[in-house]
């Protein structure tokens, strides 16, 4: 039963931390369960596979290559659907949603921590796998706007208690947009928004080119442009586009919206929002607010929490549940702080103490010593060997666990040693107290 | 952009659950978690998927069915190695050992507690996709055999923690019947094994019939039931194999190890370990100790923890990392727990308090009390809607939400209500206490 000796290689798009990374991902991810749980919105955990008819032309297709499966031994073909490994939670979200509806109580708030997979070509940190923390409320039959403003100011509330610096999150309506297109001609709203989307990316030059490609007036390209140009952290927004001359009712409505989402917004978070008229989300399923976010000073990472308001995603036919939701890109944004930033955490283990072994006919003492330490909610190991304490000391300090402690072992009293500055004192597992910066790994900042 | 209105229906063997179901499962992985993290092992999450080949010939093929992943829009033949979704997470972290070598401190203590795919057929608590939770040690060269005892015992706090009721966690050491069996003369010990596990499914007289039908004589059949009927809380269990007279160096060896891990745990927990020495944990790759684990009372469903001591699974053909390791069937529990035990979460939502909203032109007041709230640490909503209070009520009812705030709205001062007992007091959103019970969802036996 040896394993084959083949060689062991990483696997593109599909990276793994090493343990005190991992320990300041999950630092993260308790944050943000924290925060989202503080709002109210419910745990939700749904299957990794969706049938691939669900999936597909809901922006699974071109954009986030999906993944399938089938059983490598079995016959699954024509008794069930294709499977495919889902893209984002919301999509999930909208099925659980008709799935469940009758045993949910609407406006169902839930978020949702879970890895999706996307066959896309791997970039810097650009996964296959990753992991996205997502909050949604859906309602039956209307949708309170109310919700689009709540959305980005929980997120907000995240980013406050997490070392990110600062950071802004921008705000469009697509009917903006829409309404603005259709004022001056243009019919192909989709076409247009999609070469919009990669203003930041290819820049005015090259998107005013596309435009014309597409079949655009200069002067459409003109204003389009000028459209996406505009951005406020107040309402002077709805001025600079009034400005432009266009006129249309869906352009009415989606500029009462975003001023509705932006007010709220500079009420409770001033400086935080930003009305930014470039924000299109690509080929997703958002009718109405979409939602990106930058780090200030690392813009070019790009959107590392994205979202928007879907009207009609989770239908029946019969009814529809319209939501708005929003979904940090959680892989992303740790790997690019790890790696641009050098964000690190303070030790590779959870431990805070090491309990020496003084000889292996006394492991047990040093057990019982681990064994208050832990009844007092202090993580801690036995050392795995009665090796000379120079060697114990050097197993804490190479995991950066900060304390080691040396059992009485029958006579002399306890002494608990910070490794660190090389302090030992007398101590007493029942009573010894870590300090509380040492009894968690912490996340630094160099 | 309209979804298609195709027929949602679950798809058999990827369970999901309500969000009451979900935060029960929730608070068993948090205790879980505390008490992993209080005995230092370090939190690491490997990728779903693993090259095929790394997955085959490990268990997992007859047993544990593989599914395969590609890409549907994508060519990957013949570019990469063919992926495959992992059944366990032993064998990722074997090979995440063997690819991070150089960068970890051993022995390496490591818990996992991540999502598996099986293309099983589904049945009672059997499903396709799964949770489990790990904890293993794996050293360089040589591991202690102190980690052997370790494993149960720390499971064994975490289930003290947990609402599982009594449980033994049976331990055996393939060693034994290994020896025991060349010792009759008996070489096929794997075909032997894989018989005696079918032992507690198919009872005495169906395993003397397969064991004849292998090739046993009635006399070794004889002798592989009278072992395998041996088990004590105590080392009793000895004697009780010396007393069939079988002589094999293997045997001895098993047997010492084996008393090793029971002397420990009748120091640390009488009663828990249990040497039963017809465990043998099928097609899997351990190698010396093996565990598994029953809740009294409900032996009916199988083993809920399982796990065990593995020398050889991770090597790169030069060094080899043995290990030991045992993982908790998390899905499988919680889902007998509450389908048999009736296991449920006190609300559906993290929730303490709803805080109503007057009008909606006082949203913000509401909105106030509940960053007030929050910023003490408890968990609240604002209404949705500025409903007639009772319909406020209700929404609060309905999710079982303890606590309405009604904001006094300029005029007169802010009162909650607790709506189980009709109780309405006056209060003020910097200074009132949620009685630490209702905090947070909790979980509630029948």
């Amino acid at each position: 039963m040896n394993a084959p000796a083949t060689k062991v290689t990483p696997i593109s798009g599909f990276p793994e931390l090493l343990p005190a990374e991992r320990l300041l991902e999950l630092h993260f991810i308790d944050v943000i369960r924290e925060v989202f749980e503080l709002h109210g919105f419910a745990p939700l955990e749904t299957r990794a596979v969706e049938p691939v008819e669900r999936l597909l032309g809901k922006g699974g297709d071109a954009d986030k290559e999906i993944y399938g499966i089938s059983r490598l031994a079995g016959d699954d073909s024509g008794k069930d659907a294709a499977l495919g490994l889902h893209f984002d939670l919301t999509v999930p979200f909208a099925r659980y949603v008709l799935e469940n509806a009758g045993r949910l109580a609407f406006p169902f708030r839930r978020y949702q921590i879970q890895k999706v997979w996307r066959g896309e070509r791997p970039q810097e940190g650009r996964f296959r796998e990753f992991t996205q923390a997502d909050i949604d409320v859906v309602d039956v039959g209307e949708l309170a706007p109310h919700f689009e403003a709540e959305m980005p100011l929980v997120i907000a509330e995240a980013f406050r208690r997490l070392p990110v610096g600062e950071f802004r999150i921008q705000v469009n309506n697509r009917k903006v947009p829409e309404g603005f297109y259709l004022g001056i001609g243009l019919s192909d709203v989709v076409g247009t928004l999609r070469i919009v989307d990669r203003l930041a990316r290819f820049g005015a030059d090259k998107v005013t080119a596309m435009l014309l490609e597409s079949g655009a007036t200069e002067e459409q390209a003109r204003q389009v442009l000028a459209l996406a140009s505009i951005s406020s952290t107040d309402l002077s927004f709805v001025d600079a586009v009034r400005a432009l001359g266009v006129q249309h009712p869906t352009l009415d409505e989606g500029l009462d919206a975003l001023a509705a989402v932006i007010a709220v917004g500079m009420e409770q978070a001033p400086g935080v929002l930003v009305a930014d008229l470039q924000i299109a989300r690509g080929l997703d399923y958002y009718t109405g607010t979409v939602y990106e976010t930058q780090l200030v000073g690392s813009e070019s990472w790009g959107s590392v929490c994205s979202g928007g308001r879907y009207d009609s995603l989770a239908t029946d036919g019969r009814t529809t549940y319209p939501g708005v939701g929003i979904s940090i890109g959680l892989s992303r944004l740790v790997h690019l702080l790890v790696t641009k930033r050098g964000l690190t955490a303070t030790r590779s283990t959870p431990a805070a103490v090491l309990v020496a072994v003084v000889d292996e006919e006394t492991r047990e003492a040093s057990r019982r010593v681990a064994a208050a330490l832990r009844g007092r909610g202090i993580p801690c190991e036995v050392a795995p060997s009665a090796a000379k304490f120079g060697k114990q000391i050097r197993y804490a300090d190479r995991r950066g666990i900060p304390f080691v402690w040396f059992p009485g072992a029958g006579e002399g009293v306890d002494q608990v040693k910070d490794i660190r500055s090389g302090e030992q004192v007398d101590a007493d597992a029942q009573t010894w107290q870590c300090p509380p910066e040492d009894l968690h790994p912490a996340v630094v900042t160099p």
